[in-house]
């Protein structure tokens, strides 16, 4: 028996406390963070593990959460792939050469488990060593459809045009494409279960940019292929996605042992949906983060009464923490949900 | 009894075919229309009423749609309120001193009916005159959630900081500021109705930045309020949404004879959610009209499909035309939903 509160919610398991953490906890609200961020550019904090594990275990420093998240980025399984990827400042990532066409879908690598991030395996083997057992560790992935609409777009978009351009207009390539990155994105966190993760999330946060028959068509299958080749591995899979309370059923089926939330829906009516036969975890907006202590304090509470004390849910945002959040609030949301009945 | 199927179907009477319209048919996909956005700037379309007809019938010279929707923008009511547009070539439009405080609220007007967007007011009477009965003429406005965060973010925004913080740090504010937002709106649009609109839009575009409970306690009783005011002029009422799969019951129980609803929930589903007591309107992705057309055919025919032939059901986009979209695939689009059993 786990005696960590974060994995046993996962298992569905009592929990003497909600377990808490937050998807970018690690990160620019941070000063310690901004400080580090002014002396590397951020593909060289991800990619030298030492700088990894201390950014990793800068959260854990201040607050009480129940987990860590290796701090890693997304993209590399892109580059492992073949594909090159330019950090322009101020902007975000972009693949230099998006992919297009079933020629461009045809010469994308499925590199061997070692050859994806390999500072990001590594990063979480001294982070296990560092974190001696206080909290667990969590690895993590893009699922396929995030992968996708990075690589066919270029980088971020508004209307995924090119991707769904090629869904609709190329069915063959597109899943020849989806096919690759599932093998590539289960391979890679096989390889961070071995390296050490004790939990796996995986993050489609951009399946909400679809339909859901079009989503059980052309995402699902792979999604699905993933997370049980993250499941095989006995570590907990956390299934997250935002903007799909229209489809929760569809991404419950996909597979994960908790599913993510993101604000959108109630988190009572989002547990129904997916099921009391999987944990889940959310579901503050993290707006809510930068708002006066009274009316945070409510919305926790209120996230935390629809939970119910029920067995298997972890208090996260629906997103990832913002830049501009106060440090403080942090603090506080941590004690609180961890003084309120489980 | 009316002739017009588009209205029959919003009181759910039986209609001889689904009626179909688009959300942006008058617009940027058109030719026709960006050879005239090549003499005139875009405002000066709006604000001429002439114009502004013309570009209202350029749908109608092509497709056999069933509703004309008035060529008009949300945001000259907010200038009608004393807030100043600035349109940068490329970039959208903005407001030039944004709404941050509630000094700044306090400022603002609630102007007399006939001050608001009179141009517009002017094109409904000309476009009646000029549609002969052909088809019903739309009227709508931007909801006063999708205004205030135009008011207070400037602009369009990613995460709404600005919005939300003087929602929770400022809820006086907030409150004033929507109280003077829905008075304007709902005098708007009952002036959009005497001057002949028969049919009126809601537009609240942005509704799904929100979680339900903070939809329900900061919005919900101003778009009621408009929409009661709009259903007083005795014309059916649309009130349309995006991101919102997670609260349609909240959505509906704003108000609307039709909800509109976009593509990230099944047809069926958002029905029942919705109830059977209102009609609906939706919901094909936009980017599904970029499409090869037997993909583009086999989910519109599933949208009608899950339409059931239940009266009330009137097809259009999710979301408005892409400016992408290919001309063809629209008439084409048109033809199959007529043609197919209602």
């Amino acid at each position: 028996m786990t005696p960590f509160r974060f994995l046993r919610a996962c298992r569905r398991e009592p929990v003497d406390r909600t377990p808490v953490w937050f998807m970018r906890q690690a990160g620019r609200f941070l000063p310690e963070y901004r400080a580090l961020r002014e002396r590397y550019p951020i593909m060289e904090l991800i990619k030298t593990p030492e700088l990894a594990v201390e950014v990793t275990l800068q959260p854990l420093r201040r607050f009480e959460v129940d987990a860590a998240i290796i701090f890693a980025d997304i993209l590399p399984v892109l580059e492992s792939m073949g594909l090159e990827v330019a950090f322009v400042r101020g902007e975000g990532p972009a693949i230099r050469e998006p992919v297009r066409t079933p020629g461009d879908v045809e010469r994308l690598r499925v590199p061997a488990p070692e050859e994806i991030a390999p500072f990001t395996l590594e990063a979480i083997r001294l982070a296990r060593r560092e974190l001696e057992g206080r909290v667990p560790l969590i690895g993590f992935a893009g699922a396929p459809f995030t992968l996708a609409s990075y690589a066919v777009e270029g980088g971020a978009s508004r209307h995924y045009l090119h991707t769904k351009g090629l869904m609709y207009g190329e069915p063959k390539a597109w899943h020849d494409l989806m096919d690759k990155l599932s093998a590539t994105v289960a391979a890679y966190l096989q390889a961070q279960a071995r390296a050490g993760a004790q939990a796996l999330q995986l993050f489609d946060s951009w399946a909400g940019a679809l339909s859901p028959a079009d989503y059980e068509r052309f995402v699902l299958p792979y999604s699905r292929r993933v997370l049980e080749a993250a499941r095989a591995t006995a570590v907990p899979v956390i299934h997250f996605t935002t903007g799909t309370a229209g489809m929760l059923p569809h991404v419950a089926a996909a597979g994960g042992d908790v599913i993510g939330v993101d604000w959108r829906i109630a988190l009572d009516e989002a547990w129904a949906r997916v099921g009391h036969d999987r944990a889940i975890q959310g579901n503050l907006d993290p707006a809510v983060l930068l708002a006066p202590w009274p009316e945070l304090r409510r919305q926790a509470g209120e996230i935390l009464r629809r939970a119910g004390g029920r067995p298997g849910h972890i208090f996260n945002l629906g997103h990832g923490v913002l830049p501009q959040t106060p440090v403080e609030n942090v603090q506080r949301l941590v004690d609180f949900v961890h003084g309120a009945e489980p």
